[in-house]
């Protein structure tokens, strides 16, 4: 397809620039930057502040009550319209570090991919989209839009600061939209445009009954067992259908609109080789519940561990005295994680008083952008210069990120757009980034800037 | 009470040789015999061979297709009744081995007990028995009554050989009732009867969907979650009201005769004391159901352990991919474990077919004992006479053990009589026998060699 003289311009630098842009990488991602740990965060921020610093970016590290937020605008593009690059310069801890072929934090090349912890999930899709800016500063001395820059040090610990982040800088953070690079491509290798994030909340029900194990035989029936206990509040939660049946969790559940169903359905699904790939005889229920829309329009409540009892070899009659249970929901538009959390705990007490409800943090609100909104069709445009594939079009991301924060209190729409290969490891040992995903990040990262560019800005709330 | 003269001389010799019986004790339990390592088993049955043979009585070690057998007979008191003691000469492997004072298999005497792995489960039991034996030779140059002495070495590993021995040795074992020295006094230190044992069934659920964890956002709600299988399968086995659901369970279940209901209802009871010890805010349900009758006539499921997902510290947002429960039944006459464990498979199979139920070993059946039989008498006199306090009387013990093998197979009545302190700490770290249990042991077993030997064989079956 014929592509903008500007814009040929700056694909035709970025191919020039490969090896020093493959350097930048490797030596961004050389630091750790562990938000669980607190591990380099400070070095990480500052060193984004002075690469943004030296692009001419209005940049400031940011204070919060948890890690630093690093801001950085450039706002020289008169009526252009703006858009904000969010994305997370922490990382996940690299345990189990034995499991890794090179070094979490000694970035290696091999087939292809760069192994580092890190490279996908995030800093390797933010630095795509800061490079694609530095070469169209560089080749035109400008940028095509307005651009703001957020880059969090949080994410990996589940954001808990960015909501009031958000709101106490809702001046610097005037914006038309968002955009995050975060995520994977599909397995196809397709790129996509995701229309919203799932919410989430994690909370853990604890039983205990006695205060030591007991003998089955002496105290069977007699000593409550806190394994029976969970077990019977669990099946009040979720029935053999697989519907959850906490009190008043659908209450708040906007249903899709027609075109996000259809959306959804028009996504590629090739459910043979995901059954061969997971090894697996049959997908959970509810049966009839297509395989998209269970992970766009539906909550999900997954036990993620459940623990209590004798777990070693062979048989121990004895009935124990502590189970835990972790959980997760995964939230769509309008759940909101404190209601939930509240009815939760609500139904915990009516079904079983002495199980303790434990939330493990505040969790995270669901976002939805409409597929209607006028900046999709720039951004697919983008796709489409800088990859000359279509992307596919998701109602929603089926994990969970941040972008409530714009869409709900902002109130812009937010997309997100994974430059990352569907195999690239994130949370894992053996994290990596393909070149090639790199590379066709920058260049739809820049492809994204110029269509925005030729934006005039709408008019128009979310 | 008076205690005829020849019994009040074999307790005058028992008083005379305290020191010796001791260090017999001390020296008995310093050799380790645990079954389910195969330490020690072959030396200790000798050493019983050697000791058996020296008083008098035609003994054989006899193989099985385990761990042998100690029969040990003596057959020279006329028109007498035969008793046959049945006791077992392995015990519990010692581990925690650190979480012991002094070393398991290192008899060390403090507080007026003695601390050994074994000592009071079962060695010290049927020591006191033989002790009591010797002591009736000693004196008198011969027994009041027929006695026949079975020792199992397999009995911690579930006597997965006792059934085809005593089918295969009937006529060895021909004896009129059989009394078993295991187990604990009340806590309040009361003497017992127990009219039996419950039986009991070990299975273990394994469910497995995905061949790896998965990402709770990526595929919850889309793989099968293996610990939502077991919730589920699980809840339809037990309901909150604490009833097995499990179909066709309580088909074969004799219900409790009159005699035996009243029997539980006066044994003693504290409540709050066992609340309190344990730390227990209230009973298991169902709460209606009588505590002894919980432990004596119903049949109870208790899942030992349910292990599967994430366990650490925080949260985890993954779905397992795989999770197994442990459970055992206990059994009440006549429900039969073969015909359980089809019953479980079955309900498992109807339930949830993807899921694995493993059996661990045959189990063991349930015996019982009518609380009428002829022999229970002389039992409770011979407890009246050793330590002159009336003995309770239990319609069943409440634990498992092979009881079944004589009252099922060889069809006579099997009482269990304990010896052993309430806090003897069986199968835990330093287990133990107060000296003046092992000694009312001893004096118990020479009253009821005494009482047995002035009773007429009644002509009757069980």
């Amino acid at each position: 397809m014929a592509v903008a003289s500007e814009l040929a311009a700056v694909f035709a630098y970025i191919d020039r620039n490969r090896d020093g842009f493959l350097a930048r990488l490797v030596d961004y991602v050389r630091h750790p930057s562990i938000s669980a740990y607190n591990v380099g965060i400070k070095e990480v921020a500052e060193l984004l502040v002075g690469m943004l610093t030296g692009l001419g970016f209005d940049t400031k590290l940011m204070a919060t009550s948890g890690h630093p937020m690093v801001l950085a605008r450039w706002d020289k593009a008169a009526d252009a319209p703006t858009v904000l690059l969010y994305g997370h310069y922490d990382v996940q801890p690299p345990d189990p570090v034995e499991a890794w072929v090179s070094p979490p934090f000694e970035p290696t090349i091999r087939n292809g991919r760069v192994y580092a912890r890190g490279v996908a999930d995030n800093k390797g899709q933010h630095l795509a989209q800061i490079l694609a800016i530095e070469s169209h500063l560089a080749v035109q001395g400008r940028l095509p839009c307005n651009v703001i820059l957020l880059l969090e040090g949080e994410e990996e610990v589940g954001s808990p600061h960015i909501a009031e982040f958000v709101r106490a800088n809702r001046d610097l953070l005037k914006a038309d939209f968002v955009v995050t690079a975060d995520g994977q491509l599909h397995a196809s290798g397709q790129p996509s445009i995701k229309f919203g994030s799932r919410g989430i909340v994690e909370f853990e029900l604890r039983a205990r009954h006695a205060n030591r194990d007991v003998h089955s035989g002496n105290f069977g029936g007699v000593v409550p067992n806190p394994l029976w206990t969970l077990v019977q509040l669990l099946a009040t939660m979720k029935n053999d259908r697989g519907e959850i049946t906490i009190d008043g969790l659908n209450d708040d559940i906007v249903p899709p609109t027609p075109e996000e169903r259809e959306a959804a359905a028009r996504l590629p699904l090739d459910l043979a080789e995901i059954k061969r790939t997971l090894g697996l005889l049959r997908l959970d229920e509810p049966a009839e519940r297509a395989y998209y829309d269970r992970l766009c329009f539906y909550p999900t409540l997954t036990i993620n561990g459940l623990h209590g009892g004798y777990g070693g070899p062979g048989t121990k009659t004895v009935l124990p005295h502590e189970a835990i249970a972790k959980c997760d929901i995964r939230l769509v538009e309008a759940q909101n994680p404190a209601d939930i959390l509240a009815k939760v705990a609500s139904h915990v007490r009516r079904h079983a008083p002495e199980v303790e409800c434990l939330s493990h943090g505040p969790g995270m609100l669901p976002s939805k952008t409409p597929l209607t909104s006028p900046y999709a069709e720039p951004i697919r445009r983008a796709i489409l210069a800088a990859r000359g594939v279509e992307p596919l079009l998701y109602p929603a991301g089926f994990g969970s990120l941040p972008g409530y924060a714009f869409t709900k209190i902002l109130g812009i729409p937010a997309f997100v757009v994974p430059y990352a290969n569907a195999d690239a490891a994130n949370h894992a040992p053996n994290e990596n980034l393909t070149l090639d995903c790199f590379f066709n990040g920058i260049r739809t990262g820049a492809a994204l800037l110029d269509e925005i560019g030729r934006q005039q800005r709408p008019n128009l709330a979310i």
